[in-house]
């Protein structure tokens, strides 16, 4: 998507592969929405700890960023034995898979990497094989991203108001982005509408990332308090919602994402406004019988103790990158960069010192509460999933 | 209320008087929760000024302020020329009135400080008076809250849990506060609950007014994200919600108060949850027709785009003043200082630069949403306060 450097705007994926230096170029997100930079991690095990350490974040970025990983690990592989290289492949895809070692996107995205490679009968070949196939996993996730928006994109119309809550935008993708996607497509078939961004408290992803996202693609939008969507509604204020899922159960509708996300459904609910999850068919789960069953992470207190940000003044613009070249790619136009990336933002504490905090990281919305699910195939009822599980299954 | 100076607990107000050095001692609720510091307003345009700077928030401290103001200023007056002594006076009053000049409470306040004055013969009587009268209107503003308390704590099991949003508690009274008053009187008659606080973006009254009362007075609580209370519904790990007011309507039964109480309200009622507002009978708006017109007051962006707060590390205890003597008065042992309050915190921005907020300060919740409206003349349900108009006007 769209991101003005230096007042010019260009195209960027959130993870992109340059063969020629057989390195993962990856948004440092931990600087946004303050500072944009593209870093350059030139080995698997950079990678890796890019994975780790939260530079890249979401399901379809990471999902992507191992992809790469492995075949950038198996590019760097010298020589011809298949066995050695296959001892080779095997530890970067360990290393990849130990960086986030709950997600479920990298074993999957790894998994279909070394299954193309099978096919190659030399060591170059199947080196080959796998930067095709990680490159062909990237395209399939902003494919996926792009048909959730032509599905979604007629639920927005010319004038709407639209609440997102949290980010589920281009940046947790490749591409384009769930809960954003229909949002991407109907300003590209020209309709104007208007989006609030609840904050989303504790992490504020929506006041930062989603907020970065809407304004590079110049669509319309004002950051909201968590605290506000009710009275935006009760106003007529907000016509529609669109939220994205970390997991969506296929057997009962339920969708566990940010937490918040309750809460603006049975706002929604009470007020007739349609309530929509934008959701990648990764993150359908097939298994689970209750969304009682699905764990919640409860997260560290300091989030909700405090708050991180810089003290810069408020009117400041985003900053273009301090150093580095800019390089034409098959598809777009990418800033390298050599330095170490380095955050600008600082952490205060709010709350009364002394005081701790409960910071559950997610919530489950009942099936009840939500009007349709908007996949790459289509739009669902929630209770529908089931009975269409053979075309939801990729 | 409780506070620990120096690990020592007090008991203070949030606004007295000492009539040695004709001064209003208030805490400087602008430092809290990082430091606690009592200052001295020596004058009556001091005294306005720390309206103004907001030194003192919320209706029952202002009012008691306001009044306590208008006795300084009255008694500052040298000579026995009842006409000057009148002028004088006139000038303390609209001094005081314009410092925060769309609150009802300082009027009406010191209306009544002028109405008792007038029963005195010589400047030495209406001097004594006023003082006499402030202080009665502080001890009844504390009454008012013992009473709501007495009524409420019923309400608090052994074991309950209780959800409360921004601060209406004794930091916005002259003590006891009203949606805290009914935890204070449960823990007096000792039992044991738990207070989960709303944060309460954007200026998170909850994280820092609220939970430092709780602290001092060594009530269990926790600080959630107001995104989390829906979740902690849905699981059963909220009894009782108890919020206060700005404004009731008693036509109505419509309830005016912090953005976010209406989403509470609307969780509360679909978990089968008791809501309950706590109010003192001045904030009981008994011309308004209909919630609608109630203005609500757009706040500036800065407070949803960042966030206050000190860089000091998570876990340092509250501060104890850093210089002044201990001073006992009638009721308690009070801090004076002579430095300046110099304020602590600083401000970072969250949020994406360049993005917008919108920020409404208010919202309203209807009748349909309250169980009960706790006051100091019992608890009605909020369709009764009308009937009950002549037990409810004081």
């Amino acid at each position: 998507m769209r991101v003005s450097v230096r007042g010019r705007p260009s195209n960027f994926r959130t993870v992109t592969f340059d063969s020629d230096r057989n390195a993962v170029l990856l948004i440092e997100q931990r600087l946004l929405p303050h500072e944009f930079k593209i870093v350059a991690a030139r080995t698997f095990r950079e990678t890796a700890a890019a994975i780790r350490d939260m530079i890249v974040r979401g399901a379809g970025a990471i999902g992507a960023t191992a992809a790469y990983g492995l075949a950038q690990g198996a590019r760097a592989f010298r020589g011809t034995d298949l066995a050695k290289f296959s001892r080779h492949v095997e530890i970067a895809c360990e290393t990849l898979r130990a960086a986030r070692p709950t997600a479920v996107d990298p074993v999957n995205a790894m998994n279909q990497v070394r299954l193309t490679m099978r096919a190659g009968q030399t060591v170059e070949e199947q080196q080959a094989l796998a930067l095709a196939e990680a490159e062909e996993f990237a395209n399939e996730d902003v494919r996926h991203c792009q048909d959730i928006g032509r599905h979604g994109a007629k639920l927005i119309r010319h004038g709407s108001n639209v609440l997102t809550h949290c980010n589920a935008g281009w940046l947790a993708f490749v591409d384009v982005g769930s809960a954003t996607a229909p949002m991407y497509a109907a300003q590209a078939q020209g309709k104007k509408f208007h989006v609030y961004c609840d904050e989303t408290r504790p992490r504020c992803q929506g006041a930062t990332l989603t907020a970065w996202e809407l304004a590079q693609q110049k669509i319309s939008h004002q950051i909201i308090a968590d605290n506000a969507a009710g009275h935006l509604m009760q106003h007529g204020k907000v016509d529609l919602v669109i939220v994205g899922s970390d997991r969506t159960l296929g057997r009962t509708g339920e969708v566990a994402n940010k937490i918040g996300t309750y809460t603006k459904a049975v706002l929604a609910k009470r007020h007739g406004i349609p309530f929509y999850v934008a959701i990648p068919l990764s993150t359908i789960d097939w298994n689970l019988k209750s969304g009682s069953d699905i764990p919640i992470e409860e997260r560290h207190e300091s989030e909700v103790l405090g708050a991180w940000g810089v003290t810069e003044s408020p009117n400041s613009k985003v900053q273009s990158p301090r150093s580095g070249r800019t390089r034409n790619t098959r598809r777009s136009s990418v800033v390298l960069l050599t330095k170490e990336a380095h955050a600008t933002r600082s952490y205060i504490r709010v709350a009364n010192p002394g005081s701790r905090a409960f910071n559950p990281g997610f919530d489950v919305t009942p099936p009840d509460l939500i009007t349709g699910i908007i996949t790459p195939a289509g739009i669902f009822k929630p209770e529908e999933l089931w009975s269409n599980r053979a075309k939801l299954t990729s």
